[in-house]
């Protein structure tokens, strides 16, 4: 599959149906995964009320973990070695331990094993990590095939998005992503994205809270002209519309938008996730880069193994 | 007051010693906060293994609070809408409550209300504010002079950072800050004062997260070359060191470094953030800029409320 299909690939990727049993009790949900495996659960906790849901980055796991903890470690190649120390971890502290892996060492680990297609490069491959979660905890099924239309829309026609790739190639801008509540995890996607695809510096940040730091930058910054903000989500909390032209009003600072379609968060968090996977692709075209190439990643890991 | 030496009486708020009783029962805590006053609640989660815990910032709060959560609520002024909405919420759904402000509308709502002195800026009142829960806990005890004496040794000799000052201002610089493990709070922390004391973006970064993402805008970015990265924190895990050497080799980006003295992750924690304060004050200085100034979030919340 070349790196278009990939993205493509996504709406399939919500079909596959893969689940995993929940424990009959547990207290609180740990998911541990690094880079584009981590956003899937980061994506989930935000998304998921049920019970308090942590996300864990790096080597360690919190010293909490125990047998009430429902631990899911996220690694698309299942050879991560951040996850895999983590799980090392948690099954030593007696969590409960689902995995969810194309294959890799992860998938050799104490605990119960969710085996996904492999193929795509891990950030393309976020409906295959996703899913599984969202389909055990009965989230998907509700809007599944919504899901699918809404993102098959953005495959058929984007020229909105492409102008926004554009605009940030021609000025040579940064990414300043602003997300709505509910959007936090999408901002980090779409960074991420950003980094990955198009190479580019890029950073997110959340209203309410970047009215009480970041707007002191916004006006005197050096090179203030040079980010690109971008709200993305939506809202029905009206402090929260009032603060986003506000904080544009004071600064002086304009602000485009992408705002969701479709009905629950769920839906809006996946079309605007889809969204910022054109949008980084089309920069990367317009900047003459390879979008998948990661060979800095794939360096590093060599070296790190030495 | 005047701002510096607000910046100085961080080490006697550590002297402070108030505290309040635990609930005989909780499962999880939740910290309600923004801005100068949520970073409190960062850096408490990071330090504090007992319970899950968990963060939140705005007006909502997440539904699975309930009678087992230890709900704390942080706003120096008392003041903060969002705080007040989210400790609104949390007493109709039965959370036990503590406040933390110097008075306000949050001192009237329900619960055990923590009254610490007013009269500096929110976010030069972090030992005010951390205090009570650290002292809560039994955290700050053990190593309250070594705190102390810590901090008032930054007071008395700060050229490092004042050298770090002048090479972000004179270049005009954008503050990276590549948190190590356990300093991704006082990474926040550092980003904030940036924004508001020197009035400049700043954004801050994790180890060993960036090496999946961040690391392949860090060669061929826009503006590059204007960011300022800047190592904060120590650690024994090798292969956190081997990283950051390789991640600086293989971008071809010279990083610097801000090293915490202390024996604990508490007092590196607290040195490495009082480094920060003064770091960004001195940038401050160098702009021409006034350090305490906040004059748009002022007029921000005064239109807010019309």
């Amino acid at each position: 599959m070349d790196f278009l299909e990939q993205i493509r690939n996504l709406k399939d990727q919500f079909r596959t149906g893969s689940k995993f049993t929940l424990p009959d009790e547990f207290k609180n949900v740990v998911i541990s995964g690094m880079g584009g495996s981590g956003i899937a659960g980061r994506i989930f906790q935000e998304l998921y009320h049920g019970k308090p849901t942590v996300v864990n980055e790096g080597y360690e796991i919190p010293e909490w973990v125990d047998a009430s903890t429902l631990f899911i470690a996220i690694s698309y190649s299942g050879n991560t070695e951040e996850t895999i120390s983590a799980t090392t971890m948690a099954h030593s502290a007696g969590a409960n331990i689902v995995k969810i892996s194309s294959g890799g060492k992860l998938s050799k680990l104490p605990g119960l094993q969710v085996t996904v297609p492999g193929g795509v490069q891990p950030r393309s491959a976020l409906g295959y990590l996703l899913s599984p979660l969202l389909n055990s905890f009965g989230m998907l099924s509700p809007v599944r095939d919504r899901v699918y239309r809404l993102i098959g829309s953005i495959d058929e026609d984007s020229s909105f998005l492409k102008s926004i790739a554009s605009e940030i190639a021609s000025n040579q801008l940064i990414p300043l992503i602003l997300a709505l509540p509910g959007f936090t995890s999408t901002g980090i996607r779409w960074k991420t994205q950003f980094n990955e695809n198009a190479k580019l510096m890029a950073f997110s940040l959340n209203f309410p809270e970047l009215d009480h730091n970041d707007i002191m930058a916004f006006e005197k910054s050096y090179m203030r002209e040079r980010f690109f903000p971008i709200v993305i989500g939506d809202t029905t909390n009206e402090q929260i519309n009032k603060r986003v032209r506000i904080t544009s009003k004071l600064t002086g600072l304009r602000f485009s938008a992408v705002r969701p379609r479709g009905e629950s968060l769920l839906e809006k968090v996946l079309y605007t996730i889809h969204c910022g996977d054109y949008l980084s692709y089309y920069t990367s075209l317009l900047r003459k880069l390879d979008p998948e190439d990661v060979g800095i990643i794939e360096k590093l890991k060599s070296e790190l193994a030495t």
